[in-house]
């Protein structure tokens, strides 16, 4: 990889330096601003060879960087080896920002390239402000990859398929009413959506062109008067064709957005959100004053699952938990044998879910880590870092599928033979942290960042801690990251309201020995109403046992061992009717009290 | 009070008649954003009768409104009785804002009026904003209280007094230095300040202007070139000018301000901090584009407190706990007498503090509430509302002194008689979140919003809440209440770093009933440094037992006893030596392991 790597940089070079063009920056999304995106805009893997979810290459005429965050250091620094790319760890001090570096290597008077659709608004105008103040000029419609990159993937023409209101559990009739009533109380009388999970909920289709995210690559549109999806024709089956119509959304090519943001219908006062929408577009509207800008209203709504979107997710939980019985009784019996490795695992459990109903594919690359593997959050095993799981300490599973009635995301380490002391320690530290998200009780308004601490603090008590968040919202058939929630240190306004899905996963990794994550759903519940207010909760909505020989019994107060055997009772409850009496014998065992 | 109150608003309508103004706000606060000031610009209290330290009034022609928060919504109801004020109570959803309530009264075209020296110049810009798009226009020069309030108190003429460096642990020198350095680091050259705390703590003075906050009257303007102190010269001591001349700092007149910033010398570009400075007092700089806007640079080293100022601290608690153990001990003795009230609780204490070694006064009023008037969070026991302090329940008492080293403020719930079991319950959950923040360890950068749930979730789960915050920094010498730190529900960016002062003070109220808050002041300290990073923690600063008669044990873990007995014998150790054998024996036994 690092030798291509070379090869490219060189031929990007030459290009920029036709253009006077002194640097580029490229980051790892699309135009929609997505975490994943299809192979078309990988343009910074393939330019740099490292394929990481999140991360910014940066070339000048005589050097490169590589940013990315502590979840990829280590992969960033196998990836880059050989090549042009120095990596910049995001986060550690000391470490300067891409701009920074850039006015630190870059004289005064030198320019900056970028191509606009691939950053936000917001983005671009503040980096423009910024190497404005360090007179560096920003270019802002540098695109050279259709020109050097050969063999470059098509956009996808797969078709996109309509989400039926039996799943979605409401009409886009509804929702789209509901968002222009929002739209039109910030002074707005149309919307521009170009999240492509926000107009996959709004429209109530789906499509299959992103890995593990249910979306289609489109732009929409929407006003009273007119409702346009921008999408390549070949996508519109005749049964799409037929729902759009009666949707009354009308179809326009894909790469006819900007012409048409360029001439807007007279009176449009278009709500924009500038940190979803792409620089390009929103430059592309001609009357820039008929923007209105604002946080997106597509994703609050989102995020508040419905009583068919909760019931989807209740079903798939059970089927999904039943998968995960079969496989880790599949892993049980089969690591003895020494034929099991990190791919093995992926691959057994994909086949073990994919047998469900309503089985769609992966909701993300599964991450099954053994060992010192486990120790790296977004680890995803190569042929080359490959190992075999054998009966000895920890392997971590961080897994999750999309089924037609929804999205699922878990995170299981289990001791696959003995254990340290600190081992046991520092998984039921872990587990006392789940625990106490999974049973906190707190009033309406209440932010994922107030609560964080719950989940990290037996861990603070001993010098430990984990770098990612507590929690992530998570999409209905939809991406497994959505906000606008979160359970993080960063504040994030956004309160914790009933109907949101939320990830609660900590977890703590030592470099180079073990990583241990326990990861479960959870939906906010209205608790209860007293004099001090309302108050809400969580239910736990992922199913499958918690790995019991790895807790060290000790450390749990009365009150976590009740609700663990609580879970476990319920586990078993809603998993066994679907398993046979050799899964169920096996569960029973898994999830006998404490 | 309340037929005063409808004279002077009378009086005051005749004003604003003639001057066609159609409503006037009337803040609680001064021109240099205090929290409590001096009498003399205690307007708000004299119009409406509400003399609680947080509250607003507005008067328009025909009707009149009183808006505070939750801490004084009893007070208020009570003394605004009779008047014409309507109380509107904050934070109370369906409670318009002042602006909503005034643009709902009002019809467009018609005029407010404030004084734009008792608004900070965001507060008023806001305003004025605000105001416009509703075609209202916002006067900000209107001081009508010089000529209709009879009797005006005069501004306090007391001395300022120069504060050593034994006590401050740093000259005046260094900290303009360091302070000018930040400021020149924004990019200005000069800086403007306001706030009476800050200033005091810049410029190594204190006053006795303001009850309880050892401030005084006046304004400093800083820069490499000039050193000036906006004062009345009748405070100024022959010893205080020797001090000040000797600190290169020239005196001008208190209201000779105005004037200097209409005309600043040349070159000088001047910071202030817009939420800490009167919409006045900037709209007085001619130049406006020679101001740079920033957060005020003092806050933050004024609350890192230094290794004497420190051990100020730790000396003052020492001499404040043996104060409280002669009080507590006469309490004791006394109640049973039932010649006990409220009134006579605050004075008694007072007078045990007052015979402390370099005891200067009160931090603040004593709150000293029995049974139900403990569930009033900033209750204040006046002839009319006190109560006899009997043999049974809680009585809960919250107080503080000024000592030349340091400032104090502990609140102490004690049980004067058999508790029912949910009193001990929640003086048992209260406890509980107050030794989870006490023992908390958490990473460099944490900041208080996120370790506030700590000390609230016990309560959380029992429906219960408390809607103040837990903590609040606390001034050397200085204003109990004082930035930029706090530990809250509300997010606040500042991190809890060492060296900083803060309270520990959950608490539950139970209206018509009973309140219980357990408060000590905490120092942020480090802790340890591990892979993770560096983790800090707090060490418990106040010395005086919690009672254990209150306590359920039951509901406590071996943690929680161990801290709670842990803290009960450096309590101990720390005040019995100064205490007499029969003091010593009352302490050992309150001090007596659980």
């Amino acid at each position: 990889m690092s030798t291509e790597s070379l090869v490219r940089v060189k031929t990007l070079r030459q290009i920029m330096e036709g253009k006077r063009i002194d640097a580029f920056i490229i980051p790892g999304t699309d135009p929609h601003q997505s975490e994943y995106s299809a192979a078309y805009w990988k343009a910074r893997g393939w330019i740099s060879g490292f394929n990481g979810s999140a991360g910014t290459a940066v070339v000048t005429l005589d050097q490169a960087g590589l940013w990315t965050d502590s979840r990829y250091f280590l992969q960033a620094a196998q990836q880059l080896e050989g090549s042009d790319f120095t990596l910049f760890k995001q986060g550690i001090a000391g470490t300067p920002s891409i701009q920074e570096w850039l006015s630190e290597v870059l004289s005064p008077g030198s320019t900056v390239a970028i191509d606009g659709a691939m950053f936000s608004y917001t983005e671009a105008t503040e980096m423009k402000k910024y190497f404005k103040s360090k007179t560096i000029s920003l270019i802002t419609n540098f695109d050279p990859f259709d020109e050097i990159w050969e063999n470059r993937p098509q956009l996808p023409t797969d078709p996109i398929f309509v989400y039926p209101e039996t799943y979605s559990g409401e009409t886009a009739e509804k929702k789209i009413g509901n968002i222009l009533a929002s739209v039109a109380d910030a002074g707005a009388n149309a919307l521009l959506l170009s999240a492509l999970d926000e107009i996959a909920w709004t429209l109530n289709i789906r499509g299959t062109d992103v890995d593990c995210n249910p979306v289609g690559i489109c732009y929409a549109f929407l006003s009273e008067q007119e409702r346009i999806l921008f999408i390549d024709a070949r996508k519109i089956t005749a049964e799409t064709a037929e729902y759009l119509k009666e949707s009354r959304i009308k179809l326009a090519r894909y790469d006819k957005i900007h012409d048409y943001l360029q001439s807007l219908p007279d009176g449009v006062k278009l709500y924009i959100d500038p940190l979803k929408t792409n620089y390009s577009l929103v430059n592309a509207v001609a009357q820039q004053n008929a923007i209105v800008f604002g946080k997106t209203p597509v994703a609050l709504p989102k995020s508040i699952k419905n009583e068919t979107e909760i019931a989807g997710f209740r079903a798939a939980m059970i089927r999904d938990g039943q998968a995960l019985v079969r496989f880790f009784r599949w892993l049980e019996q089969e690591v003895p044998t020494g034929k099991v490795t990190e791919i093995t695992v992926a691959e057994k459990l994909r086949e073990f879910r994919s047998r469900q109903a309503l089985y769609v594919g992966e909701s993300f690359s599964t991450i099954a880590g053994y060992g010192a593997h486990g120790a790296i959050v977004h680890y995803s095993a190569t042929p080359e870092s490959d190992v075999p799981v054998r009966s000895e300490g920890f392997l971590l599973i961080d897994s999750g599928a999309q089924y037609l009635d929804g999205t699922t995301d878990i995170t299981r380490t289990v001791a696959l033979g003995a254990l340290t002391d600190r081992q046991k320690r520092d998984f039921t530290l872990v587990l006392k942290g789940h625990i106490a998200i999974a049973t906190a009780v707190f009033p309406a308004g209440t932010r994922g960042a107030q609560i964080d601490v719950l989940a990290r603090h037996f861990l603070w008590n001993h010098g430990l801690n984990y770098l990612h968040g507590t929690g992530h919202g998570v999409g209905h058939f939809l991406n497994v990251h959505e906000g606008p929630q979160n359970i993080r240190l960063e504040e994030n306004p956004t309160p914790l309201l009933p109907g949101m899905v939320t990830s609660n996963e900590p977890g703590v990794y030592i470099a180079g020995e073990y990583g241990i994550r326990t990861e479960n759903l959870v939906l906010t519940v209205p608790h209860e109403t007293t004099e001090f207010g309302v108050f809400h909760a969580f239910e736990t909505l992922t199913l499958f046992p918690i790995d019991k020989k790895a807790i060290d019994t000790a450390l749990l107060t009365a009150e976590e061992t009740a609700w663990l055997n609580r879970y476990h009772q319920t586990v078993y409850e809603k998993l066994s009717p679907g398993l046979d009496e050799d899964e169920k014998e096996w569960l029973k065992n898994a999830t006998a009290a404490l």
